[in-house]
């Protein structure tokens, strides 16, 4: 069969997009193919999302299925940003890949700021990854009996089960929620580099195979019980926290806020008690924050972490108060923070790219202190971000208070 | 000045980074010189990120600044999927743009099961972009006067203050909060096929001009006082919707839910039930569902939607249920998918394209058609989604126990 | 049978608790019975539960079934509290029942403060009781259908169905949700002086015959569909409101917060932020609050209000902010205070002539206004109970400073 | 000064409530004064206030102040029900305070079918009270490492700080969350039989005592930072647990479903699933439950719980399912219960005598059995009433399905 006829075969749906690669081996062409397809089933134009460097060869399978192309998201960089942290010490720039305008040039403005108060100090709360697998009990005084003897026997599970499957992966606890004769096992995993999603489905599955020889009685029902939580708002990883739970914190002297930001500490906090506290408060919101999605977002996009996991990175709180000297103090809590610098989507060279931007693509030595080290990056960024918005919403405030006061 | 030296300037950090357009005039080849002063100062290669089609002199300012170039991220197609709704009526393909292996597959199965099932039916209950200005009032008795005030004058604003910022704009309601001397208006719009939050941050603007004018003792202190809300996870979307609120559902017949899917209703609605609905609820979640944010996520990627906004579009409930007949019902009920067609990301032509295979790039006739269109399809991708990962839970489920059956 | 025998029949079980007014015809005696078989059972005295003034005949089927006698809860008064609002207006006392120490002291300190600064001015927001009966739908385009009928026929549901069972009922406005094939209509009601939940379950089982009438292919499953919301915490009630929507202010003078309370407006407004709104923050919590809950759980005790409604009546937000001119700025705003001045328990002697204190007891002229008045004061008590705490952390924490100062 | 004299200065105001009792010396005289200057101020008559058999000598300041009465609340009782727990083993009566009609009567039709089905099961999962003192720290880092401290001296902190002031108290655990720079402790103690709050409060504070010695740049603000959390509707609690965190479970077979309760399984599991589940999840509710508040509050009352704490009692999930024998599994979980047996209201006459109905009034032997077995009973309880009002519901269904199949 020639190419043509190929195309027309998949446009006319004789032959499933999947299955393109079994006609055509090479799995380039096989792009080609499905996308040539659908412009001519569809008589559309796809040329631009046919235009990349990456290798088909290197993502089909590992990271997409029925490729046609790519999209192409524009990626800009802010920076320099100081950043005190342990793990990240110096200036750093940050890839942003965004279609919102203004966003770049905002994230910019802060990180000006933040430099020039001397930068952002940031720390590491909490690291860790969940995966909650659900088991159906005869009855909840069982589950309890399971549940202990989980917790009881966490070395036992590392040895013979997590061990057995991932290297960098290390069961460090679990925490057994019972609902009637539901069971919801949330361990905990130290995942190195990796994000770990992965890592932790593959490992707690083995973990269940042990649990479902020891309780011949119990069904195990699903690897995922929602209680993860993965990729949905929620309660538990804003209390509890997942992936990295990492605070940003600065103090910038009135001088910079009045100078560069036009506005001042007042104002500052003021408006982010009336918005981020209290609005977000009113709405039943677990984003107290003006909008850590947009920075959380755009250097996920740009670095190749799960954008679903936007959700979970748009959790958290910005506090800001004007201190004792009458400087600001502010800070964000980011209590849900799941990325990498490994595997995934961290592969795709244009991501692999940008982490490199950050000095944080592939693997730490030791392992996991460049996820961490991305960690404390990607939240002085967010802290940038917000100082720079809130810093905005003040000034303009400011601006028509005088204007008043002109008249 | 020659490239070299402005490479070097901008490197060393005498010239800013968003200074550079001033240097070269030409935003391409800022970009080139931002991506190498990058590769110089960090020692780096950032060549992928430098190839792409798209013209920066579209995007810088509109979309991105200090722009370097973009990211790829790989495009694969689910589908078709046949949607019966009040927009989108037919066979759909649909783009997704991820790094996360097994996504398009476990779409496009879904796609399939349904698609033979005679296809999803789609309904959108409410429609409306959201905004709400924060002001801070003397007291609450007066915040309830501006309150009354507002709500008997929306012909007035849409005439005085929306009219004269948008074509598309509608301004139709409004639903004050209070809490203490704060009021929170929350403004619905609709918008046509733009997604809306710029027509609505603008239309905001000019009506909060109108209000301090007759409230002098008023104080207008925030375009957004997280009661829109934007970006981050809430109730008050959950609860009340923002962006499109729409529900897809089906009905599988048994048999392709056994001989396409490997499972059972039964087991189908099952683990719905333990996992989506019981999992969920111990978790304070707002996202009943195993992975709307993956298929969402895909997709505004994909379509140059709001990333950020992939938060409210993990919103939402699935259902699943046996029918009388023994057959599956399954339905998901999103509260705040925010999308649109035109403006924003969309305007990109790797995005613009990803809508055209759906059928749904640009304006639709009349205005708000083609959004609509595009929330049916998304809605119906979703479906597809859940139906998959359910099923495939569902599916190994009865395997081990057939297999333990057969010991 | 003479009365021991009664009683040893119904000590053994032979005769059930709730048949026992069948061979007592009087309800006293019953009352009686009961509590001496139980005394003879279980070898207890139950004296003081059979010490009380009011009438069982009264109570017996309307308030209580299967009665022994009372709990003799401790009531105590605070007060008088100044409250500036449009219902209550002058000097208020607030009984208080409760076992809980200092409580009714604290609160007593709040309303000497707050008094002394001028009073309490209170705001009701918005006034209505809601029942959400949930109907299952052949699927959700229908379920839109059937609310859009009901959005359009209001006045005639009022005057079929709700004017045939209810004189002071009036339905005002539906709010539809859709899940799925769940219609969930949260019906509106003005009850006058009444909490009206009794009134508005007659009035919308009323409206469910009609409209089952008019689409018999829904099927009418339950009164409540859990979005009323009744007697449960959730983001509806905190967010949309039920019952009262009330907020109480008071701007008290630096010198009052010094002298009386010992402390400062600064430091009243750091603990209610670092502990109301950021502590409530992190624990997702609908309430913002120091303890709202102690001072409405009091209140209701004291006047026959639902003792489960507690929950919803814990629901709100406390802001304490330091005004330009140094002064205290402190607001409580309830979102859902469910209370009432006739019916239920109100009509109980002791309970009624606790409300006689606040001069509420019984309907008011016109029907409404004595259960806003009623509200207001509520909603002052609040306001103290809030100061007064508040003040008390604050003042603790001023205290120890002075000492630390002193070393 | 004479009697007459005493009540018109009060009347007046020339003397206070609070001061009443240093003229009468007496308390019980006081709490007479203090209601006779009322009727008198008021014009009103409090007789059944004033009519009470508990003495005021052994209630006011340690449960009361201002005292001028009591309230007296209708208690009725239900059961027997049998429990199959492991601290409460047989068959009991429930004592329950309220002026809900039909509510006792609908517990008692729980007891009735929950006892033919052979009982109750009940499982306590956890047990423990928490306190979150809140401290105002430099910065994250320093919050994290005074965290640590605390986590690594628990052993420390309860021989040198909690023992001191408790003898049943037992600091058992900490977690700490930290949001900018303010750190809040949640301290989790085992309290024995007391519902715990006082003592829990005190050893609190003592323990700040230290950490303020150890830690002399951190602030320690409030005793609550409100992430306890006591008495506010919260996810903390709903996931996290406080008190006790109780199951109550039960198998009634189809035959006294049909029987007794004049429905079905399967109703009584859609009606569960509809309501509790879909209709609680649409409403961002942590009460996925029925009316758990209404049985809650009926015993709080009886018993003197604290009445604030119905808010916690009220979150909770009801789970009804249909077995694979085609027989009712229904379930509670109770995550937040907060009860004692001594202490507080408990040592109210009326309520001790309501506690012993079900023998738990005072303390166990060993300490913390009779606030478990409590727990239990109460589980039970609330299993009850659920199981009644689920299949009222489901009945009523029933018979009109069956009334329009029989037109």
């Amino acid at each position: 069969m020639n190419l043509e006829e190929l195309i027309e075969k998949v446009a006319n749906g004789e032959i499933k997009l999947h299955q393109v690669e079994k006609y055509t081996g090479d799995k380039r062409l096989a792009t080609e193919v499905r996308r040539k397809a659908l412009e001519k089933k569809l008589g559309i134009s796809l040329e631009n999302i046919g235009h990349y460097s990456i290798d088909p060869e290197q993502v089909i399978g590992k990271n997409i299925e029925n490729m046609i192309g790519v999209v192409q998201i524009p990626m800009g960089v802010a920076g320099p940003l100081k950043i005190n942290g342990e793990y990240a010490k110096g200036e750093f720039y940050i890839p942003l890949a965004t279609t919102e305008g203004a966003l770049v040039a905002s994230v910019n403005r802060g990180c000006s700021a933040l430099t020039a108060a001397g930068g952002v100090k940031t720390t590491i709360i909490d690291d860790k990854m969940t995966r909650a697998p659900l088991l159906k009990c005869p009855d909840a005084r069982r589950a309890r009996e399971v549940a202990q003897w989980v917790e009881e026997n966490l070395e036992y599970l590392q040895e013979k089960a997590v061990s057995k499957v991932t290297r960098h992966g290390k069961l460090r606890g679990v925490k057994p929620y019972i609902v009637g004769n539901n069971l919801y096992l949330r361990f905990e995993f130290e995942t190195g580099d990796a994000m770990g999603m992965n890592m932790v489905t593959i490992a707690s599955e083995e973990i269940m195979k042990i649990i479902e020889e020891h309780f011949s009685d119990v069904k195990y029902l699903a690897l995922s019980g929602n209680l993860c939580v993965d990729k949905k708002p929620n309660a538990m990883n804003f209390i509890n926290g997942r992936g990295k739970t990492v605070i940003a914190e600065a103090v910038v002297p009135r001088e910079i806020v009045e100078k560069k930001l036009k506005t001042t500490p007042e104002l500052i906090a003021e408006v982010n008690y009336r918005k981020n506290l209290v609005g977000s408060a009113q709405a039943g919101s677990y984003g107290f924050n003006a909008h850590f999605g947009n920075i959380v977002g755009a250097i996920f996009l740009a670095t190749g972490q799960d954008e679903a996991q936007i959700t979970e990175g748009s959790h958290g709180i910005t506090l800001a108060e004007v201190t004792p000297e009458g400087d600001l103090y502010i800070s964000i809590t980011m209590p849900s923070l799941e990325i990498g610098t490994v595997g995934g989507g961290t592969r795709v060279p244009t991501q692999r790219e940008a982490l490199s931007i950050m000095g944080v693509a592939g693997g730490g030595d030791p392992p996991g202190t460049n996820a961490k080290k991305f960690a404390e990056i990607v939240a002085g960024a967010v802290l940038a971000g917000e100082l720079s918005l809130l810093a905005a919403i003040a000034a303009k405030h400011l601006a028509k208070a005088h204007k008043e006061l002109g008249r």
